[in-house]
């Protein structure tokens, strides 16, 4: 590791090494895999890929407390109790029936004053630095990175762009209907509880197709909610990397293998990677670090 | 008009001027109304806005030329006696049942034959010169240009890359749903025939927030389906430049103000450009020339 190492956090391990390989191969003029930059997409999972998922996704905390705020706190406990009607309940009111500007302006004081319950920092804080790293050395290689999450877009689009320096329109997630009208203030979209798009399996790659129009090169994730998305830039004619993070650091992170909410396991995907060859990303293993320096 | 005119097809009038100094003062460094480039976002209806969409949508021509094709011919006259369940059996037939890739295929495939009725060249070519240069004009200055148009995204981006010089991310129209499915040659998306986003009025503010994520500066439409999308650009607390295109050139193009399919109407959208100073652009007036030569 030297000062000028674009992946710092990465330890020299198999998984840094096809990180890369695949990066010289594709983007090296001459090189038999090269793809011309505008062909260069990569896509990203958010929660348990890109930073930490647990206890609970960001945005339920975010729902919870904001629920509280207004006046009908909901525990989790409840959640579990109440099922998909409970959910769909604290959702309606907590991300519907104000206009999207009003919603970002919620999300951004929550973002400001919640800290996360294990770790003491602000949620854009739990990002892993060894992603970071490779977002960066993905962008000054000519890549265009997205983001395919299953948590919704206007929620991750109020940090997004600062934390992993991807603009709005590459920030794709979940997605409820908004209503345009004039209102007393002009102009403005209204959330609505109505859901359109659930951004998780076969979905992703759907996403992808409406939102790219273009295969990806590169995709990564953490859950079977994610083996589609893998799949689909894995049939790219193009050289491929599919990278698959593994949640094995319960002392610096936490070691399991399901996601926590909504409940997709990880073994087709983990079948998948051993038999197409994917990186799995051992996070005790292959990284030094997992979340940046904090404060 | 110099030979390093940026927009030589359009003439001297208020609409050139108009365009001209909103570019300067939102571009210039020092200018009050300076906009950073991140921010310099322009959205574009298609239809009768960047190309002609008489005597009916390109789309549309595209539909009864496969369904011909396909041994199962329909004509307008069946379409408009039928209605909406005649338009969407033509869909089903012609646009569902096969994947994304097949799909891009039989556009490609008519797009090299088919010709327009009256011009008889080929629709690419029934681009309007001056919004190509517009489109160019606002790339050099920093501008991300998006499309815009009520019709299918797949459809449009076989076609509007090369065109008009956008990626296809960055070209939304009406969506269909598609399905992920492990197929013979591999993982593929499958068109159907359910319709999700018809992309047209109130739905075109709701499809640029879910696609760009961001206010445009810049709108340009030509009927009643697009005042939702320039009310909302001109909402925008930046300065904004709104353009409605009306076709008063029944001599090198058509004059008619009314959607020769949706059947929307331009009463609305000039109204509000009256009462707004929104740019109306007179076809006849200021352009000196409407379709880019060809051969």
């Amino acid at each position: 590791m030297t000062a000028s190492d674009p992946l710092p956090s990465w330890r020299d391990t198999p998984a840094r090494r096809s990180i890369v390989a695949f990066v010289a191969a594709v983007t090296s003029p001459g090189s038999a895999d090269f793809v011309a930059e505008p062909e260069r997409i990569a896509v990203f999972d958010n929660d348990g890929t890109l930073w930490t998922e647990q206890p609970m996704y960001a945005q339920l905390a975010f729902a919870l407390d904001r629920a509280a705020e207004l006046g009908r706190p909901t525990s989790l406990h409840q959640l579990h109790e109440g099922g998909m009607p409970a959910l769909a309940d604290l959702l309606k009111l907590t991300h519907a029936g104000l206009s999207t500007d009003e919603f970002e302006a919620v999300c951004r004081r929550w973002l400001a004053s919640a800290r996360h319950p294990r770790f003491g920092r602000p949620y854009p804080a739990m990002v892993y630095q060894p992603m970071l790293e490779l977002l960066g050395l993905l962008g000054r290689h000519g890549f265009s990175c997205w983001i395919f999450s299953g948590g919704g877009t206007d929620f991750m689009r109020t940090w997004a762009g600062d934390v992993y320096g991807v603009p709005p329109h590459r920030v794709i997630g979940s997605v409820g209907a908004t209503e345009f009208r004039i209102g007393q203030n002009g102009p403005e979209l209204i959330k609505s509880a109505t859901i359109q798009v659930i951004n998780d399996g076969p979905q992703k790659p759907a996403s992808i197709h409406a939102h790219v129009g273009q295969r990806p090169i590169l995709a990564a994730g953490n859950t079977d909610g994610d083996l589609a998305m893998l799949q689909w830039a894995a049939a790219s004619p193009r050289r491929t990397l599919q990278l698959v993070v593994q949640h094995t650091d319960g002392e610096r992170e936490y070691a399991y293998d399901r996601d926590p909410i909504l409940g997709s396991g990880t073994q087709q995907i983990h079948a998948a990677a051993a038999a197409n060859q994917w990186t799995v990303i051992d996070m005790a293993a292959d990284w030094s670090a997992v979340h940046p320096p904090y404060p």
